[in-house]
């Protein structure tokens, strides 16, 4: 997508043909910065600090790493010792551990001479495979913007809630649950979004606004805790979010807080819809209760980064000193809160049966 | 309570026996900060911007400004202007109207000359009746603690989930929600709070974890988009919180995201309570649709004020320059997502029927 009129992706090859360029998003929205990656520690490193973030984005920017490592040392060991290092920087996001998998199966009988290439090849596939799966499931969620918007008078506005950033910045373009929303925005249909921020890192507020504003697609960033009671007053059409990671049974992880507006818009029978690139999807665990929720430094629920008035990036404490925090990063939203699932190949029902006539080879 | 062993209220008549000190919340929990209130307009500028809040404690000082504004002036011109401008600083808070119906009643057949000490009588009268009111509500609480903590394993802790801060410094001592807390803690149960931080103004972070801090009962503080999860986990035994207004079907005005908690809860089967004060009940009112919401301003949304680490107390933006924001103050629980209604003449069924036995009174 643009920013400022320019085209970006999130993550593209460096003009030297080897090294990584991303966009620093622990920058934003207060920076545009980029970043190169040139080892697979940094890539680690750009994983774990979040410089990029999102299933997909991790899921594509572990792929290169592994080329990167394997440029430097094509052995099997390597190989091995760079999945592994990668797979633990982050726990919950199934498309780190499936993007490596890809890159294994690609590399592991070829010559050594041959590893890096490939590896290069590949990893290329799976970021342009990102950008038409998520483009397909842009193309789905627009009908069903689409259906909405009639049943309305001529002009008024479609009112979209979204959690977290599950946007092309989370992509590596178009994002999963902004698709729908930017391709209903570019066909004219009047779309506007309720922008959770979504403590404790305001992906919402940071990274969502940043890129629906850049973009031009009307917005307004809420707290977490203001969703239900615009439901109560018909402020919402349709939820759409992202996931880190869905269950055979339809169960979805995703960002801490996704729960609570499920079980808001069931309340207010608002559809809550879930976008689903199939490799989010993971048929192997049978529910959410074997999803493993990352928890992650209280230091971010006890404190606050944000831009000074002069400019500068500051990190406030909120709470007294010596407070203790706990700071879950996801949570599951059980299948039966889930209207559907927004996948590159249709709207499936949140049932092993529902994904399993979408996606009958993962389930074979 | 007491902050560092030494106790304190949240209001208090100055020694010169006619102005109002108060502890300046918007310091908390950074610096503990008194400020002394000479004027009606101080008065009202103190409740408008939060340097005292919490639904009883702004009946109480709003009681004390209509004492100073007929100190200077006990006409019933000046008595009215007094009413109806402190009345107009907060919107939601049924208690702010209860208590000045309560200064015009207790003044307005006097002679002038003996308005201002019969108003500085009730006022005092307001302040210690909450004291007692809390006190009791903690009473009926702490024997729902006292249950559940009967039904664990001995020294296993008692887990209670809060929004917002509804507490002693909420209050004029005690507070609602927290009183069964402090007393349980204080009667030796092994009490844990989780406490939402509470967006977008950390009411939570900043002046619950303060007050339970000081009192030493041990608490963790948690993002308000956690507490659906915890309650998945079983980590929730139960949750207190505290209303601004509850009409006379038991429907609960509180901090926004209150609904969402309990939309949890209600899914957990974890038990919701909420401390009812009966000047907060609002039997006047037929149910929550009748409840003002009061939007505050935007930028509470798009930005946030903690301590630098150099101990310096500033505001960062974490949004977009020039992003759009909304600010709903409220939302509205619904009786059928209510376990019960604290009160300080016990536990009420959230319901008319369940109102009316206690308070046949005000159901007349």
């Amino acid at each position: 997508m643009k920013i400022n009129g320019k085209p970006y992706r999130t993550i593209w090859l460096a003009d030297d043909g080897w090294s990584v360029e991303i966009i620093d998003q622990t920058k934003l929205p207060h920076m545009l910065v980029t970043a190169r990656l040139t080892t697979v520690d940094e890539v680690a490193r750009a994983i774990l600090t979040m410089q990029v973030r999102g299933a997909p984005l991790i899921g594509a920017t572990a792929a290169y790493g592994v080329a990167i490592a394997l440029r430097q040392d094509a052995s099997d060991d390597a190989l091995d010792e760079a999945i592994t290092f990668l797979a633990k920087q982050r726990p919950t996001a199934i498309n780190l551990r499936w993007a490596l998998d890809e890159m294994r199966a690609a590399v592991r009988n070829l010559p050594r001479a041959g590893r890096a290439a490939a590896a290069y090849k590949r990893a290329a596939e799976i970021a342009d495979q990102d950008v038409e799966t998520c483009r397909r499931i842009g193309e789905h969620g627009l009908a069903l913007i689409r259906d909405i918007a009639a049943g309305k008078k001529p002009g008024e506005r479609v009112n979209v809630l979204t959690h977290c950033n599950a946007g092309w910045i989370a992509c590596v373009d178009w994002g999963t649950a902004t698709s729908p929303i930017y391709q209903a925005h570019d066909a004219g249909i009047p779309v506007h979004v309720w922008v959770d921020e979504t403590r404790p890192r305001n992906q919402g507020a940071a990274l969502t606004a940043f890129e629906l504003g850049a973009h031009g697609v009307p917005h307004t960033i809420i707290v977490d805790n203001a969703g239900g009671h615009l439901m109560q007053h018909g402020e919402v059409d349709l939820c759409i979010v992202g996931t880190d990671r869905v269950t055979s049974a339809g169960d979805v992880a995703n960002k801490i807080g996704t729960y609570l507006k499920a079980l808001a818009a069931k309340d207010n029978a608002v559809p809550f819809y879930v976008a689903l690139p199939s490799p989010t999807l993971d048929p192997a665990l049978p529910d959410g209760d074997a999803i493993p929720i990352e928890a992650r430094s209280p230091d971010e629920v006890l404190g606050v980064t944000g831009r000074e008035a002069h400019g500068g990036s500051v990190r406030v404490a909120i709470a007294p000193e010596g407070a203790r925090g706990y700071n879950p990063a996801f949570d599951v939203t059980p299948a039966r809160l889930v209207t559907g699932l927004l996948t590159e190949r249709g709207l499936a029902a949140a049932s092993e049966a529902g994904l399993a006539a979408l996606f009958p080879e993962r389930f074979a």
